[in-house]
């Protein structure tokens, strides 16, 4: 299998951005990907557009990249440099067994919702990185933590392939929980009712909610890259087994439904969504 | 085998070159690549940053992309898009039999240096396209030819899949003859011998010549896309045999020798060369 992601500076990063990260995070939004198919990581190639030839950036850049790809012990064999605004493509090819492999495209109506890890935390990160809302000093604590969810996502590939005996489909969340979820209803033609009262958030969240622009800030931010994935209703134990050998977090946050269409639900009430996620071209 | 190139508006291309042709090139540029290997083409992502989606720029470069699939059986498997600055980013995988590829680093000491088609037309239709000098009236009805090798590289897989018996080493010609056979020698700890004289240029070449900026243009130019490749010097009947099978030009241009770095005659002098091909960063 195979998968590109591209980051742009000025619309993915900026200058607050610690290089070393951009490094780490460029091949991570890849093997997330890589993640949501159940897919073993193995060869990397990277093709970067740079304004110049610094060398204490690409040093940066070069050390978190390495570190990524050691940690998952995937390979970079090839790529290409060019002169021009910065841009950053990493294209991963990954290993599945014929047949064995996840899509977006296998949700069965009854089958329950999944998230791993916390959702809207990189989402919150990326607001403090811009510095545009008033942070309670009381949570200042919580800042370096948040950051670190923004610039260094942790692709969930021990989850994927434990997934792949059991999940229906999986995507991993980039645009924003609401917008993958979507993704995943239409390829696979059902519609899905989830409960922002299960949602796994940052821990002091009702705090920050309204400074973030509402409730369903956490489901629209986007840049989790934690899964999200659909598995039978009589497979329970078996996810949340998953979930103690890969030390990973696990939430049921709602279910498969036939009528088209996400439903959320908060307070118990059925909420409408303004939008569902970071749209590239509005 | 797998490879990945770049094309970034302001760098590769501009305002002036045909978007169907941009989608043709961003695919051909890197299916170049497999030819240099000898592999057969399987699939293509492509990662596109764009700076607005607008539906008629969109449709024209589909079509190019397209037709440059269909023409090389090459399946577009998945990619990304992004808003930024325009930048195209084309990853293409190939096949090859186990053990069964050709790489720069085998040329050998008595080897011959030989190129497909012709060189340096692509960099004379980039002169003609950035209008910056006074082509000579003459030679107006070769202009939408050389503005073709620009916009339309002919990457040469047939070729390539030819050689792969016989060839010790190959490489596409991008950045520039002289460069691209630099990174051979250098790859392959030999030295290299080339004969002006002997390259197949242009047809009127001579007449515009020092308009170019001199004899040595063509081979430092760059982006002609065509193969320059090493074979054993007892294998010329068969070079010329690939050449008639394939209807692909094969011109014996040089040969291989023991002292490091590259020669060049002209005019059955030894020349040096002030530069060997295009620079991203000066």
């Amino acid at each position: 299998v195979v998968t590109t992601d591209t980051l742009v500076a000025g619309v993915h990063f900026d200058d607050k951005t610690p290089v070393d990260m951009l490094g780490y995070k460029s091949v991570a939004v890849s093997l997330s990907d890589l993640a949501a198919m159940g897919a073993t990581p193995a060869w990397l190639t990277l093709a970067i557009t740079l304004p110049e030839a610094e060398k204490a950036w690409l040093t940066l850049f070069s050390a978190g990249l390495d570190t990524c790809c050691k940690e998952f012990d995937l390979a970079l064999v090839g790529g290409n440099i060019s002169h021009g605004p910065l841009t950053i493509s990493t294209q991963v090819i990954g290993k599945v067994r014929e047949g064995q492999y996840i899509t977006r495209a296998g949700a069965q109506v009854g089958d329950d919702i999944y998230v791993t890890g916390k959702i809207g935390e990189a989402g919150l990160g990326l607001l403090l990185q811009q510095a545009t809302i008033p942070w309670p000093q009381a949570l200042a604590h919580d800042k370096p933590y948040l950051l670190s969810r923004l610039h260094k996502p942790t692709p969930r590939i021990s989850v994927g392939l434990a997934l792949l005996p059991f999940a229906t489909a999986c995507i991993d969340v980039s645009d924003g929980l609401a917008a993958d979820l979507m993704h995943t209803i239409t390829a696979s033609g059902v519609g899905a009712r989830i409960s922002f009262d299960r949602m796994p958030l940052y821990t002091s969240y009702t705090q920050v909610m309204e400074l973030a622009g509402g409730w369903q800030h956490a489901i629209t931010a986007g840049e989790d890259y934690e899964l999200c994935f659909t598995c039978a209703a009589d497979q329970r134990t078996q996810v949340m087994e998953i979930s103690r050998q890969t030390a990973v977090t696990i939430t049921r946050i709602g279910s498969i439904e036939a009528a088209p269409g996400l439903r959320c639900e908060f307070n118990d009430k059925e909420m409408s969504l303004d939008r569902y996620g970071y749209r590239h071209f509005e």
